[in-house]
């Protein structure tokens, strides 16, 4: 059996993580699929997909991790165009797609596992779109 | 409904980005699968798959972070045996698979997205590898 | 058809890369799946899961880089409460799933290509989760 769903989700800051992990879980709910696997994709260029901890500073932290890795407005040739070359580049090192097991109907994610969308250019609405594959 | 396919990509250059989107959109259409996931492997350990836009400065951006963050020949013990592990430890930090959802009969990319062949030791002719999963 | 197993990999040392391939082609013989994906999962915040050759040198490069990009105990805010900020860290430059083809009841791997659970902060035992779609 295979479901798609589509989920809009409203970012408030230029980059910042959100946790979508309740919503994804709610629609595997919905579809009953009690087995399988779900396909989480990002619909953006300048976004991306992680899993980790819910903990405020470890979020401060990958935020800074960011900023050192791929500094903002470091010379590239994309911002003489779309002044947003840090956002292309550093989803590039995380990943637009990210696919977690269903087991007993939920996602089956360790302890302190959460999905979180990357917003990396807004505030805008981002569109997840939410494959379940499953029985 | 399950179907693998074979891409044979021939790349041009040490490290470059080929854009395989229509070449994959192809297999989708000759399979007739209408909703499902299109999974894109490549079976090399010194090529990755990303997703971005398809701008030339972009491009160029990228290629430069890469040169950046894993230089070229910057003392790795796997040079002793073969000259290539930048390659090898660039598509550490990108994938070597990519997951993206089929709807309507092709992949349920945004505006920009196009998926790319990330040759990081070339030229070669690389192998990548199309499942689709769908109804 | 859909399967869902569980692999627990006992690591060593707090930053290793250990070799699962043999024990997830396992699976797929035990489950005899001729074609299709598997989906492996790690199901925490301080492991990840990557493909790169089976070479001493190389994974000794693969821990180096890591080690540099994000070093440990680099004023991180996390490193507050629980001290393992670059574990969380370098997780997100990898990821924590792997999907790859199945072909003739064995992953479509490269020659090269070897999958291993990267352990970030261990030793512990680390569950990995393996899903099977296909037929």
């Amino acid at each position: 059996m295979i479901r798609v769903f589509s989920i809009d989700v409203n970012t408030q800051k230029r980059v910042e993580l959100v946790n979508i992990t309740r919503r994804i879980n709610e629609k595997i709910s919905e579809a009953r699929v009690r087995d399988g696997v779900v396909v989480v994709f990002t619909r953006h260029t300048t976004s991306a997909l992680i899993i980790n901890e819910d903990e405020e500073r470890l979020k401060r932290d990958i935020l800074v991790l960011m900023d050192r890795l791929v500094p903002t407005g470091a010379g590239y040739r994309h911002d003489e165009i779309d002044n947003n070359a840090d956002a292309h580049l550093r989803q590039n090192l995380m990943q637009p797609s990210l696919t977690v097991p269903i087991v007993n109907g939920r996602m089956a994610l360790g302890t302190w596992q959460n999905v979180f969308l990357f917003e990396l250019d807004g505030p805008r609405t981002r569109e997840v779109t939410v494959v379940l594959i499953g029985e």
